[in-house]
């Protein structure tokens, strides 16, 4: 058995930045008070997620918000998974992951490699490459003796993605969302399920509380799912902290029960790596 | 629009070959006389699904079957996919897929690439690659003016697979199953759905007909999936065949909407071809 504890902490956006970091603070110690090995907020937690806030909250990774990531972590004792923020670096910007470990290092940055560029039939728009310039990088790093890579949100819709991560010896992805009202219904735990029982993973995908009064209500639903694609935990859509005990070893198990990462037939097609 | 007619024809196994034959061929024939282009039968539909009967009932591709299911297709002026059957071919067994235009002439032929061994924990153990050798083509071609890839059952678990019949032209991807009562509840839908999504192309899975009976009791649940990951047709448990129009136009205009398989991110990692 390699337990770990994972907390999804299902945070809701205030309209005050400060009063989210405090309610996403207030989560990430009482995860870590309840023995969790890993903190994940959701995408971009304590910024509206609309194309004109970007720019005015956005902040380098030297920045307050990452700092306080940093502190929680050292203070708390826990691997912070942090959501994502408007990352600033020269003229660009970024829509990106952090990751600090309990002595303050940064274990990872992960910018978002896929951009949420959509136009459905139902009126649906979103460009929010108008905004972000894309990622160039996969990210792939151990924390809390894991090895975990990290996709955000629409990046979940590419499956070469998650393949190439697994690929890389990861167990868990970790993925802060945002699916919107229409996919979040219609995909949000399908995708989830998938990802994680293709590459026989686990796979959690961290969204904030639904929230009607915004101006983008996300589906919520933060979800843990197994490497035999089983769902453990659902968060709703209420503002809350779930924390999950998971075995690691059940990845090997279960790709030694139905051998489909294992079997991959590279001869006829290319893998993603 | 450019509508096909699709027919799922959810054939029920028989202890004896002939009559199963003859269920398919009443089948195939109100299909065509219902309209449709291409009537599509489920893997191994006339052989018990078990190790001892793939040899018993193997023929090579110039067999009565086979020449059955070319009959069909003449006489009643419809595309046939042929399900699958065990082919022999000198030594060694394929689990083989035949399709005939109504000209009776051979359009495909595609052998299982990925053979179904599997062993799981709560005791449901097959291991195909004992009796059967497993293919060495992608099958992707032309039949009713619509580009099809076909793949076999335990096929659909390898997402690169369906992934290269999509990016060699692809607009419908057919997959003759049987996938087993625990595996069925747990992963049919998921799976099709979520090669539809990836792709944004149509998916149907056609399984034989639940039968309580038989050694090895198949799901059932024949399925159409739309390239929006939409469930278009379900067929139950029981035998029936199910025909639905398709427009093959959405493959293009949900490609447009959510730009996931035309903004795939070949710099940062492989994909299939």
């Amino acid at each position: 058995m390699r337990t770990r504890r994972l907390a999804l902490c299902q945070v809701k956006t205030r309209a005050d930045r400060q009063t989210t970091l405090l309610a996403a603070e207030t989560m990430v110690r009482q995860a870590a008070e309840e023995g969790a090995d890993l903190a994940v907020l959701p995408e971009m937690f304590f910024c509206p997620y609309a194309a004109e806030a970007f720019p005015r909250y956005a902040e380098t990774a030297e920045g307050p918000a990452a700092a306080a990531m940093a502190d929680w972590a050292v203070r708390f004792g826990v691997t912070v998974v942090g959501g994502s923020l408007p990352e600033r670096d020269g003229e660009r910007l970024y829509n990106t992951c952090f990751v600090f470990g309990p002595d303050g290092r940064r274990l990872a940055r992960y910018r978002k490699a896929h951009l949420f560029d959509v136009d459905l039939a139902d009126g649906t728009s979103f460009r929010e490459s108008d905004t972000f310039s894309p990622g160039d990088e996969i990210c792939v790093f151990d924390a809390a003796g894991c090895r975990i890579g990290l996709a955000i949100c629409f990046d979940l819709r590419f499956p070469e993605l998650i393949r190439a991560m697994a690929v890389r010896g990861a167990e868990l992805i970790l993925a802060p969302s945002q699916f919107t009202m229409r996919t979040g219904a219609l995909h949000w735990e399908k995708i989830l399920t998938m990802r994680a029982l293709d590459n026989e993973v686990f796979v959690a995908g961290v969204c904030t509380a639904r929230n009607p009064q915004s101006g983008y209500t996300c589906w919520g639903h933060s979800l843990l799912v197994s490497p035999f694609g089983t769902v453990l935990a659902d968060c709703g859509t209420e503002e809350g902290l779930r924390i999950v005990e998971i075995d690691l070893d059940e990845v090997a198990a279960v790709r030694r029960q139905l051998p489909t990462f294992l079997h991959l037939r590279r001869d006829l097609y290319r893998v993603a790596e």
